[in-house]
């Protein structure tokens, strides 16, 4: 007879039927005891210090874009000045990349290769200090999806832009520098590895299937319903049945598309509406965890592929990633996808 | 003319000429002042609550392996009664697989694909509760790899194991739950998915140039000489060219061997001395950081490849990877490897 705590035990290895790793769902590990107490306390330099309170002030550049405050029900518009923006984009202050129009190119040393690091990194700050993205509204969550897709379709026309990656760091645990909600955007003159190899079995499967990878698992998880979290029209949240972290969800356009920046204006109200939704979840579930999110899509030098869906990933930091994780590149997660996802649904 | 903080800019994507992975050196992010002041307070269980000190009186395993403490310069040897032990290897009592003896087979459930969690998990606990690798005497580092390879040999022949990964996790920030010393060792029912990669990359570069890419590397890094942090007869430490973290350090056996658990007794004390250099020197220039090492080997269904080179991979833990390495892949890595290497030749 299996013991009561083996009930409900679930240790197994998961593929991702899209990137082929390997994950390891380890129930049993949650009951595995600290033998150290670890408090992380963390002081915010509040608003005065803020640089995001009012960029320009701080010293970063003029905004390579900006949007006004949407108007509220029963007010007055804004008028439109600058002093009413909601959401500016400007360059990173302390880029990971160098932004200076030259194309890099591949070089060797010895047996090494190496390329110059150009690119472009922005920010993309919100107006209000303490009002991180669950508690926008949602016009207002628009703003910052509509300044991604702007920037994104700006970006991708210039030379030598592999790939762009727009993410979202909350939290210090999530690495974030920076209190004030802001997103960040990435222009790199690689297709980086995680996302080629998600591309390559995509286009393995299409070759194999005739079909999207990710459509058909969508397909597979709207008919189990077991980790599906949330849908509206035109989008599904799902916790990943091979999951990389306790909790992790994506979002997914139900509808097969590519590429991120073709996203319509009907459809990023309801984009927005599921972030939302998301993000609340986790609070709730998880009280108020750090998190990363970001968006996976194709990458630029392809439109309308068939092999590839574009969607978001949200990753809240509630593990550690210690040596076999390090070791392996499997990622042992304790807490099953299943149960991650009546968590999430429960919680509003 | 170039800004004096631009003088020493080392802004470059490199990529590891093994997997085919590409990192980012991004020197100017150490300039990103942190609006958050995170300070992590560790309070330690002490030795009393410690599960590690008798391991047996708190409610582990007999040992499945153990070494008594080896004699010291004039005094008599232990009379090699168990209460002597040094070294001892029990299974974890929280283990991230199950040990049931059944092989495991792939199985599908609608698209996805799955892998019962099958295999061993174990820990090598050493005696003295404040004594980290980097302060045991050479010959008692010599015991713990010793035991490493005494259970990777027995491991390797059981049913299914593909793949047996040994580490160390040391600290609360390398996931270490327990502070009492103690290493890993977890075998596996696949080839985990980052190991996969190199050794594919090894055979595919093997096949063009008829040369093991590690040995390449070494030789490489001999004539240039600006990574190699330390050497003696047998083996070699250096800081990888493309590290995945800052003062990311590997340590090579200088001839080529595919296997770890082929070491031979006259080499294990050389490897024992370059492995406490190495947390010797990462401890004084670091300020005694947080770390997590492993070893990386040929996967148990070869043997004696000449496309494969076993060695140590040592990863500080001073880093936190944020949305762009989750979305990516790319770590970025803000301390050039060659300025990281100058720095650990000095510390001693």
């Amino acid at each position: 007879m299996k013991k009561k705590e083996d009930k409900d035990l679930t240790v197994e290895f998961r593929k991702d039927m899209v990137s082929g790793d390997w994950i390891l769902v380890s129930s049993r590990r949650r009951a595995r005891p600290n033998f150290f107490c670890k408090k992380t306390a963390v002081k915010k330099a509040g608003k005065k210090k803020c640089p995001f309170e009012d960029p320009q002030k701080s010293g970063s550049q003029p905004p390579i874009l900006w949007y006004p405050r949407p108007p509220r029900a029963g007010k007055k518009a804004p008028i439109g000045e600058f002093r009413d923006w909601f959401v500016q984009v400007i360059p990173n202050k302390y880029p990971v990349l160098l932004h200076n129009g030259v194309c890099a190119e591949r070089e060797s040393r010895g047996p090494y290769e190496k390329v110059e690091g150009f690119g472009s990194h922005e920010v993309i700050v919100t107006r209000d200090h303490g009002k991180d993205m669950k508690k926008m509204l949602p016009e207002e969550i628009s703003l910052v999806l509509k300044a991604y897709r702007e920037r994104y379709g700006t970006l991708e026309k210039e030379d030598c832009v592999e790939y762009i990656l727009i993410f979202h760091n909350h939290g210090v645990l999530a690495g974030a520098s920076v209190e004030h909600p802001h997103s960040q955007l990435v222009a790199l003159p690689i297709v980086p590895p995680d996302v080629s190899r998600s591309i390559n079995g995509g286009i393995d499967f299409f070759e194999k299937n005739k079909k999207c990878v990710h459509c058909v698992m969508l397909d597979w998880e709207e008919k189990e319903g077991k980790r599906i979290v949330f849908q509206n029209e035109y989008f599904t949240t799902l916790v990943p049945y091979a999951s990389r972290v306790p909790y992790e969800m994506r979002i997914f356009p139900r509808e097969h598309s590519s590429d991120f920046e073709e996203i319509s204006d009907k459809e990023i109200p309801f984009l927005a509406e599921s972030l939302k939704d998301a993000l609340s979840r986790a609070a709730k579930a998880l009280k108020n965890p750090d998190y990363n999110f970001f968006i996976h899509t194709a990458s630029t030098g392809v439109k309308n592929v068939p092999y590839y869906h574009w969607h978001i990933e949200i990753l809240p930091r509630t593990y550690e990633w210690a040596g076999l994780e390090l070791g392996t590149g499997i990622e042992v997660v304790s807490v099953p996808p299943e149960e991650a996802a009546e968590k999430l649904r429960k919680a509003r």
